[in-house]
């Protein structure tokens, strides 16, 4: 259905910067030639091995990279023979010094000898068009490679091992042998035959149907797991916000940035507690104006709240009473299906005896509320587990199929009604026409997915498009 | 001479962060069983292709990587057998989905599994502890790397192909031969005899001194294209001094930073012009109180540009003459060996007569003048091409051997002290017991830099500590 594109394509697949090794794919039916071009192997090796394209499916070669007579760098050059590659087709890796110099030359040189720079997502694209992979799976690599928590991780990977295409496929298989028999007697339209059994047929649709559903029913849980599950956390100027937050931050992101010093400051308000993501919506302080809570204030909180999941109200246990009462009367009544964990923040800073008092007037607000004190690092560890009950994400085992992919999404969606008419069109004796054509578009939408139904280079483009350069 | 450390060892050999790939280098005896443990081979491979330990110099096998029993990654697992690996160990490379992530828990795998956390260049201080490479050589790994221009990259290149070590191994060969004749001698010190022909030694020791001075010469040259040729923008305040600066580091930054959105900003004011490396040293305005150039300011200044070789005097073809006619005098009078180039900044704020008169005037300051404007661009490429001019640093060819390291600058000037005093030791006619302790000296200290007289850890941990870990 795809013209597989002649060009041969190269670009750096390893994390950009300096490092000890650095990787450079080349894929196309060029790829032996053009590296030839730019590589001698090392003399001790034999003359077989020596040669890039000596029709091993995969090997190891030792020698140099030339810029015209000169030494470029002494690399590692693994050659994989089509089919046995990523993509499917000739593929070179280049494990180079990881100097940016030697990264830029070797680029220049490789586009200099016929090498095109491969756009983002394109060695993956090509894997998928080559039949490696289906479309789902090609996307799971995307996913996989920006997985930062282990739930996440554990989709991806299912979904890149095929879970969610091989559920899909049973499905669309046994579709596909009704919606046959069906059209079978079309043919036989004079004759008023019936070779699909209605009964057997609603079963199937119903089971389809339930399938479909429990997946567009996953998305949600997928989604706060890819993405990270959105928490707000509000309350007045000066209850210690930032402080909290900075906390949880601070005290989860050593886990990821412990790799030799990333800094993962580029995607601030996201941190990864209990193997979930979570992701802090900020919002601002609600001032008070003359000991009354500005409704303004609480407008703008609630709009930028609309997207949480939960939402963290701070309270300041050394403060005045007055106002918070005002803000508790709005946040209790407009909670809108809202998880709300009541966090009772400065506790540090009371004796005993007041903690108690004032906990005691506060909980009265909101039965779930954890007293803690951000700056001194109590109970932190405590509000951590309740963020991650209340978030309520059911443990991912490494067989459940759980949608993360707002297009998959979409495609079930459509696939649901379809199945949901056919099942209608059952119970009202439609005609075998108009169900077949229920059944067609449900198996499109179902085909979406892996891609078997996606025949156009522009959705194609989008998809890929979001996938870093080098994969 | 050292015991080499039986652990198994593991870092991350790629750049810091997420990309398309990733590679975890492991070395040590256990690297193929402890990988064993954590990975399983697809099972379309034949079995003497699965198996890691098959005895294959080396080989590439495609697998997975479990955590428990569930799959954490598909992987690319390369195995190179002692001696055929980069460290002369059993080294094995994991090619992994460079997901945070999975960097992370697949390091986590082979700490559990009895690796430890590779220190900063110890796979390169393994290659040199089993003979892969000499210690000038380990040395010029890390300077490959950290490599930015064409020139540096070109020194590095060289010394890690071994030509520094070449041309020290032919001398310290030579001075040996002598050494042991002379010695010998001191065996027979009852019979005056004489193995060491005195003509001979001496015309020796004096290609060899001939030789080391060479080198001990090029490190200015080796020094300034590793660390950055060092110039130092002066001039008053407000004269365009920064946005000079932004503009020689904005348009040739780019040069580096193309691959895939790199930024430089950790090392501000170094920049790749013409194939050479300037280093800015930052100064501050020289101010003016009351019409008279402050003498305080300009003290600061030639404190701070003692450490630069060229001097990029700017002067704002706009302003006033009254106080830089006050400032050139303090300059002209004290460039101290420094080269000068006398910027006229701001042209384009002038008519075409204005301009050529105030060129006029000020061009008799100083004969190495250029007209430019930093602001709109004009003339910065002739600017650039008179500092690459004025840095005169010698095209560096393939061949040329170029000191870059202090640590061999140092020994090779003990050495040129002690072989200058054979040489007077020679003229003198002292005796042969003398003549074989400045003899070994010398050879003491050219052993020093491949490493042969190197014999304690400390020393080697200094030098490989200040590689990148995973290297």
């Amino acid at each position: 259905m795809f013209h597989n594109s002649s060009d041969t394509i190269c670009a750096i697949s390893t994390p950009p910067g300096q490092g000890g090794i650095a990787i450079i794919r080349i894929s196309g039916v060029d790829a032996f030639a053009i590296c030839t071009r730019i590589f001698k192997p090392a003399i001790f090796q034999s003359k077989i091995n020596s040669e890039l394209d000596s029709g091993q499916k995969s090997k190891i070669t030792f020698g140099r990279i030339f810029s015209s007579d000169e030494i470029l760098d002494e690399v590692l050059v693994l050659t994989f023979h089509a089919p046995h590659s990523y993509t499917g087709e000739n593929v070179v890796e280049i494990s180079c010094h990881g100097s940016l110099y030697i990264q830029q030359e070797i680029l220049k040189l490789l586009l200099a000898n016929g090498c095109r720079m491969a756009t983002a997502g394109e060695f993956t694209q090509r894997a998928f068009l080559n039949g490696k992979l289906d479309l789902s799976q090609a996307e799971a690599v995307s996913d996989l490679i920006a997985a930062s928590s282990a739930s996440s991780h554990r989709i991806a990977i299912q979904q890149m091992r095929g879970g969610f295409s091989n559920e899909l496929a049973v499905l669309r298989d046994r579709l596909l042998h009704f919606t046959s028999l069906v059209e079978l007697e079309l043919d036989f339209s004079d004759e008023d035959v019936e070779f699909a059994d209605r009964t057997q047929l609603k079963d199937l649709a119903q089971q389809i149907a339930a399938v479909i559903r429990r997946l567009v029913d996953s998305f949600g849980t997928g989604n706060a797991i890819k993405n990270g599950i959105p928490v707000a956390i509000v309350g007045e100027t000066n209850v210690g916000k930032s402080t909290l937050l900075n906390r949880l931050l601070r005290d989860n992101k050593a886990i990821v940035s412990d790799i030799h010093g990333t800094t993962r400051d580029a995607i601030e308000d996201t941190v990864v507690i209990g193997g979930l993501l979570f992701r802090f919506i900020d919002t601002a302080g609600i001032r008070k104006t003359c000991d009354t809570i500005e409704q303004l204030g609480i407008e703008r909180t609630f709009q930028k709240i609309e997207q949480a999941s939960i939402v963290l109200w701070v309270i300041d246990l050394t403060n005045e009473t007055q106002e918070t009462e005002q803000l508790a009367t709005q946040i209790i009544s407009r909670r809108e299906g809202k998880k709300l964990i009541l966090t009772l923040n400065k506790a540090d800073m009371l004796t005993d005896e007041e903690r108690k008092q004032k906990t005691a007037y506060y909980s009265r607000f909101h039965e779930d509320y954890i007293v803690i004190s951000a700056k001194s690092d109590v109970d932190i560890a405590a509000l951590e587990r309740k963020l991650t009950e209340t978030a309520n994400i059911p443990k991912i085992s490494e067989n459940d199929v759980i949608v993360t992919n707002l297009r998959h999404y979409e495609a079930l969606t459509h696939a649901l009604s379809a199945i949901e008419r056919v099942i209608e069109g059952l119970d009202a004796g439609i005609t075998g026409d108009f169900l077949s054509q229920d059944i067609r578009e449900c198996l499109f939408h179902l085909g979406e997915i892996t891609g078997r139904q996606i025949s156009t280079e522009e959705v194609l483009g989008n998809i890929f498009s979001r996938f870093c350069i080098g994969k």
